[in-house]
């Protein structure tokens, strides 16, 4: 059950002028599921990409920054959900590049305007000729109202489609900003997320696209985790077709600049929180926010190890407020030099710990009131500094062990 | 349930000269258990500890370094389940030199010569008006026969008695180690183990002891992990009564130091092991050899990132062989200049993967077989160097969570 989520309405979901996307039934890995999800981008968008950390990073993530740094422009996008196409060595790079120049060859493009995306099982060959062909009935759905379809399309062991749209005037005209994400497990993205598609209709610099998509992912994708294992086909796309007639941003720092990094900052931190929200076995959402730090940096590593515990995450499922946990946790997150006598933690309004110790005016009670809520902050104070930074996980459940033990049965 | 792991019978557990225990139950959190032992150390001992990296470290943990650091002599030990005196600020310090203070008048010391341990809860007031009122019956109580019945009251959320002993003739004469622990959740031991006690009659020269307990500490407790949540608690004990009329022993690199190290580490192993074996909801003993590194530090990072995975522990748990999570693991581990290309993975004799593909030769039905054991080894090569290092851990059940979620009700 996802924490507090559901899935949008269609009508929700608003095109992005130049963007078209087609969704059909591959029969991937499984019959009778939308796998495979195509986007089709009118010329003159933009393009930018931020990808796992991880060594061992997928056949399509090796393609999408090849293909990225060709600047042949990019056109399609192809993605397929049953496969991850992940340790599968020099024979998965060959039918990522098969699935992309068959895509190219029926839209008239050079393969290097196709990225590749993919995600499922890891070390299993992808079933190419499926995908293939089941091509043509992608593009043959193309419509720039099928963002809904595309967020199901994308779907593995989410519980519920993912997407959200807003709008604003910027410089006198309306911007419109859509995005779709998917992930539930294998989540503690670094420098991306799962899979996370936005797009917008605004101009802006070519040159811009790059800064514009880490620092999204920096403040939303970035800064979630379920299980702490960083996925080896993490992937963000930022589009921007460049459709909307406002000038070109050329700076995020210009005032249209920060009002269009806020308008797509809700849109990827609502996608990051659903993620989370609809994490795998969740029944709770949790905020962690560490502040009075040395450096984010710190904050961020605190957060992280009281994110990840699995003592403090079965707490969060049995709503019992055993809060040394998030000490322990605190303690052991690899500050040398952190006195524990400063240590401050509230349970939203509730003091638990001054001083590194028990707050005496602290009742169990309230502690309990709290645990048995759906969503929850954990507040933290270092005592060391000024620096802060907030990370969002859930709690770890029977739910999650049934799902993990059972995901490719 | 244990992975292959019994209870010592209590005659296996041999007496150590000059070291006497008595246990008894002093209603610390619950009755009609066994929670306060106490360890009486003849004179003439030699005593080292290594401790916790926890910034959060319990009051014990502060008393246990100051008084070894004191240098007055240590003569008894008192340990308490059922509180850990963690995160309890000023009055924990007080609460726990206080009964440093009721034992040592009982036995006409100083405060200094008593060490004090406690496990349990974290963040509640150590009751230490009940562990006093029950230091006369734990002292009456004190035989040099008593290791399984300290075994057996210093167990927490442990499921079986941890004790081990091994004799060697030594340098002409007949050398006895005897060992204790105790553990099962929040262990992912740093510096340390959760608690641990190992003594030996053997004479060592003081200058040499904690060089002896670090070195044992890295190759057996600090090897370990069940939850990767590194405890507030963590002790390991190392006594030597210096009874056994050996010539005393000043090196570890010397023929008879080298012979008492091999048979000190064996029963560190098998404590660390035990606790792994018994680690809360295991149903398998998993070793994860990396090898092939640039350094042991690096193969370390690796076993580690393998070993704390939630995905690949709930795999272990399904007998499923979705090895491409270990790839995963490996990938995110931290090591920046990885080359994916060169992993070579086996599973116990089953080569599953080859230049970071799966091999073409693997059957999973050879993945599946492995996967069934109780005790199955992983083997990572990360062709980059001469260096290795290995780790010990369970898989995560539904029984982690069950456990966890009740854990103080």
């Amino acid at each position: 059950m996802p924490v507090n989520l559901s899935a949008p309405a269609a009508a929700s979901l608003l095109p992005i002028a130049g963007v078209q996307i087609g969704v059909t039934e591959a029969g991937v890995r499984k019959l009778g599921r939308k796998d495979l999800t195509v986007f089709l981008l009118d010329e003159g968008n933009s393009v930018a990409g931020v990808f796992t950390s991880n060594r061992f990073c997928a056949a399509p993530v090796h393609l999408c920054r090849t293909h990225l740094a060709s600047n042949a422009g990019v056109r399609a996008l192809v993605i397929n959900t049953g496969n991850a196409n992940a340790g599968t060595g020099a024979d998965g790079m060959l039918r990522s590049r098969n699935v992309c120049e068959a895509l190219a060859n029926r839209l008239g493009l050079q393969p290097t305007q196709v990225l590749p995306f993919s995600t499922g099982v890891i070390m299993e060959p992808l079933p190419s000729e499926r995908i293939m062909a089941g091509l043509d009935a992608a593009i043959a759905d193309a419509s720039g109202g099928h963002w809904l379809r595309a967020a199901e399309g994308i779907m593995t062991t989410d519980t519920v489609a993912k997407g959200y749209s807003a709008q604003a005037q910027i410089g006198g005209h309306t911007i419109t900003v859509t995005g779709i994400s998917k992930g539930a497990g294998m989540i503690r993205p670094n420098m991306a997320t799962m899979l996370g598609f936005i797009a917008t209709d605004a101009c802006v610099n070519p040159d811009l696209m790059q800064g514009l998509a880490t620092a999204l992912a920096e403040s939303s994708f970035n800064r979630i985790t379920v299980d702490g294992d960083t996925s080896t086909n993490d992937s963000l796309l930022v589009i921007a077709s460049n459709r909307a007639g406002n000038a070109p941003i050329d700076s995020i720092n210009s005032e249209e600049g920060q009002q269009l990094f806020a308008l797509m900052l809700g849109v990827a931190r609502q996608l990051a929180h659903a993620i989370v929200r609809d994490g795998e076995g969740a029944t709770k959402f949790i905020t962690v926010v560490v502040e009075g730090g040395k450096s984010p940096q710190e904050c961020r590593q605190v957060a992280y190890a009281i994110a990840h515990s699995p003592l403090v995450k079965t707490a969060f499922f049995a709503s019992d407020p055993n809060l040394g946990r998030i000490l322990a946790a605190v303690g052991y997150a690899g500050i040398a030099d952190l006195d524990a006598n400063r240590i401050e933690l509230h349970l939203d309004d509730v003091h638990v710990v001054t001083q590194g110790g028990r707050n005496p005016a602290y009742q169990e009670a309230d502690g309990q009131r709290v645990m048995r809520q759906s969503e929850i902050t954990v507040r933290v104070h270092l005592g060391r500094g000024p620096a802060m930074d907030t990370v969002w996980t859930c709690d770890f459940s029977h739910d999650y062990v049934t799902i993990n033990a059972d995901y490719r049965s």
